[in-house]
């Protein structure tokens, strides 16, 4: 494997923009980090950067569905930056609760490291666009966050169950990592209860035991 | 390989939400189309699902830099949606002549069956990005089509060589694809004439033959 070399550009005398180059080099490697979630055809895990083009066209496609209205470009913003920090901290499967312990402390470093690469100013800007996914607060944020665990349904539920059947996930859990669709995009929780009750009925999904 | 479902949700009585589903299932398979470069580590071949992230990022990134401003959101629309026809007309090696001969034909089907996913009015937005995107003549749309060249060119860079030690590509060749930058992005053209210059003398780009 090849790093990036220290010097970016040698005959170009503007620190500024080789900062940004070597962020933009440096954010490539999410493309190197798998998820447990499955392509729609099964084939593969897909990886976060590909996961992340994936979220940021479904806030495209039905950001009109929001109500009160939600800035579909700072959304855009936010899904394109959420999981950026995988960088260095990996993607934690969010069924994992042990390794989900220390998943905040990993995060926080790998935000230190990856937006310091950038200009002080944009380095800022950018780790507030994930601070503010992270938090969940706004209602830009609340329906990037609802987007970020649709698109792993729908994936999940076409690929015969995907990382559901992969590690046995009870009914219980699929609901509570769902469940900030509910608030965050109204109009698709009827959508996920439906999957969740059909992907239980042909046992994608475990029923939880007693 | 397992087709989506042809019906969506059973138990979800709203036509406008299954087809933006049905839309936002079938652009999954985006990330199984394969580019001719390389990820910045050499490991593997980048797909177009991936590469579309990493040049929505590159838009927020350097959208600082265009001198008149432009539309960051907007730009980033026409970077997620610029390669979704490839999912049925494959990715043109931007240096093979013989394959661009018919790509606009390919293209244009291509994008009459994937936009065509959607309902009316919104696959006509969709669909208006692609066109703005390819025609390359609105301001956004000229930044954003410099970043798609910027962006392998860095891939390239740094993957020592990638698709042009691959396929023989000569200077005249990356300088002809490169040219958009010098003005969607005239801040990043002393980059790419640095970067050209010394990937010609490493043997990286072969010189063109008199």
């Amino acid at each position: 494997m090849t790093e990036p070399a220290p010097v970016f550009a040698s005959g170009v005398d503007n620190e500024r923009l080789n900062a940004q180059l070597r962020f933009l080099l440096e954010v490539d490697k999410l493309k190197r980090i798998l998820r447990q979630s499955l392509l729609v055809d099964g084939s593969r895990r897909e990886n976060s950067a590909e996961h992340s083009w994936h979220v940021s066209l479904v806030a495209l496609v039905l950001a009109g569905r929001c109500d009160p209205p939600v800035d579909v470009g700072h959304v855009v913003e936010l899904c394109l930056v959420h999981d950026l920090v995988e960088i260095d901290a990996g993607d934690t499967f969010c069924y994992d609760a042990g390794a989900n312990l220390d998943r905040e402390e990993r995060e926080r470093r790998a935000a230190d490291r990856l937006f310091g690469l950038l200009p002080d100013d944009q380095g800022r800007e950018l780790r507030a666009l994930w601070e503010e996914f992270e938090a969940g607060e706004t209602p830009d944020a609340r329906f990037a966050v609802a987007l970020d665990r649709l698109q792993p349904l729908l994936n999940n539920h076409h690929s015969n169950g995907g990382s559901w059947v992969a590690h046995g996930i009870a009914r219980s859990q699929v609901l509570a990592r769902m469940r900030p669709i509910e608030s965050g995009l109204p109009a698709a929780w009827p959508v996920v209860l439906d999957l969740v009750e059909r992907n239980c009925a042909c046992g994608n999904i475990r029923e939880d035991t007693a």
